[in-house]
């Protein structure tokens, strides 16, 4: 299988996205075509070693900026790099797409040429975080900013889904975002979800609160992209801000400098635990396609990390699995968010 | 001025609300009423030398249990001791209330016995958050989980007027809580506070972002109380984690436990520096009366703390000045409101 890669989208485009899919290449043999400019591109790839790498370029002469549009990926740009990516997909010349580009574009892009799965009516952007015990997937993290019960209850089946099969949790636990542990707490969104979710043959705990994110209380945190996107820059802000606190202290004084030299290597291993690019991209789940999102500055590693989630993604043919998923639980659901729905009304 | 607080409410009590207010009454020499089981009072009281301290008791028979309905405080428990504590607001016996139980029943019981001031809708937690820079004022964080447009931008003038009056910002910056900097983001909820904000006269920056509450972008981020929860928990076990995650690490060797006896100071400080005990409690802002929220589990200090700033509350006329913006803006953002609703319907 072969990755497109969005060479042109990121902020620091397109040298880390050459570097991490000649890295990728090298390291995983996965083959790989470089998305954008053909001349900046070769200029690029010169600079590395790629004898015995398959890396090929395919030339789009657009680029979706960070302020443009997320429609203009459809509408006003179609050729630019992420449209072109995933219309490679779509021809079946790769059979995925990285992007550290606009993200907005790259979930219009993948919508719109690819089309979704059959039974989901919004993909979502689903990210890892690190946790005391292990990692948590929270979905939605961005793309749909006011949703729907039925939104929030195919968000839980798909990252069930992705927990089981490419993060290897045999029995994911999964959670829905609230205020309070209680059935009493949330908003009209969550606890019509709620409801709905007790209902579905998966391993639903419930509501959790903003803690257990990080506590790897359940291996899935479900909630809407707009609290989900709150919760992503908080976390990456917080982290950042405790790390800048702490190293503020510790300049305070020569002996706590000192002492800094023999914890450096702890500090070290600390930050490679919650990097974001160690875990590369956020998988868009949904689309009937595999497509990861990456952070806009993104850096070689999680450039190369996210073409391999995405080649694991392909390979554990997680759209099949979810795909059948849906089509088990869908009518199973749908009932239920009727049956609610009219306890509601009535 | 005295303090009435609910000495029943909390994880610890009554131990740590006594021991909270024998201190604030040496340390502030404020006056406090103890509001509970006068039996249990003494006993606890006991233990301390309140020698020359004005510490009254109030008898109260009944408590709301964190488990309980946030109703009960008001109609079926009517004399648990923070709605007794309220009532003593009521019949002019103490000018504000401290209490670290069951928060909903606290928000409850305040707006029953007390109401709300004119103007205002629905009152709102404020919560401080340690930030590089100072302090950042995020409300609502728990009271109201399904808001209308009005309610935050009340939300907003009631937190730039406690910025202004009580954390001493000479023109505090206003945020708006959203999934982008950019206007074309948000939610529907937060595009029509955002058109409506721009037109009150104050500070105000638009849209920030989850990780806008620790670097001190702005003194006052406004999001409904569902949003604003999740942003306090996650914050309170991320900071926990990171703190478990980096002495993890430190234990793994023998050579980094040593620097730590250097650097274990600066973690000291830093701890200090994130520890809600510092900042008491949360102000209940938008009832007529003072109102503090405590932690469930808050300790000595954070006890302590909240008398404190409570104390302020009341010496600083926040209410007052509350009413008195809301005089002056109301018809202001009303008619904003009218127009923005114009012109979303045509």
């Amino acid at each position: 299988m072969r990755v497109a890669v969005d060479a042109m989208g990121g902020d620091n485009a397109p040298t880390v996205e050459v570097e991490g899919s000649v890295v990728a290449a090298r390291e995983f043999g996965i083959p790989i075509t470089l998305v954008g400019d053909t001349e900046k591109l070769r200029q690029e790839l010169a600079k590395h070693n790629v004898q015995g790498l398959d890396i090929a370029i395919h030339h789009a002469s657009e680029v979706v900026g960070m302020h443009d549009a997320a429609s203009d990926a459809v509408r006003r740009k179609k050729d630019s790099s992420i449209r072109v990516a995933f219309d490679l997909v779509k021809s079946g010349e790769a059979e995925a797409v990285v992007s550290a580009g606009n993200s907005g574009a790259t979930m219009a892009a993948g919508m719109f040429v690819l089309k979704r799965l059959k039974g989901i009516d919004r993909p979502a952007i689903a990210q890892i975080f690190p946790t005391l015990r292990g990692k948590t997937l929270v979905l939605d993290v961005g793309g749909n900013v006011d949703c729907k019960p039925i939104h929030l209850v195919q968000f839980a089946i798909m990252g069930e889904v992705y927990a089981r099969h490419v993060m290897g949790v045999e029995h994911p636990r999964i959670g829905l975002l609230s205020n309070g542990e209680e059935d009493s707490k949330g908003n009209e969104l969550t606890r019509e979800t709620n409801a709905i979710l007790k209902n579905i043959s998966f391993d639903y705990e419930g509501y959790v609160e903003g803690r257990d994110i990080f506590n790897g209380m359940v291996d899935v945190v479900v909630c809407d992209g707009f609290v989900g996107n709150v919760v992503l820059k908080l976390s990456e802000g917080l982290a950042e801000t405790v790390g800048k606190m702490l190293r503020e202290e510790i300049a305070g004084s020569l002996l706590s400098k000192l002492g800094y030299l023999f914890v450096r290597k702890a500090f070290k291993n600390f930050k490679k635990k919650v990097d974001y690019a160690e875990y590369g991209g956020a998988p868009l789940i949904g689309i009937n396609g595999v497509a990861m999102i990456c952070h806009g500055g993104s850096n070689v590693k999680a450039i190369k990390n996210a073409i391999l989630f995405a080649h694991q993604y392909v390979c554990k043919g997680v759209n099949q699995r979810l795909a059948e998923k849906m089509e088990t639980e869908f009518t199973a659901y749908m009932q239920q968010c009727d049956a609610v729905k009219e306890a509601a009304a009535g």
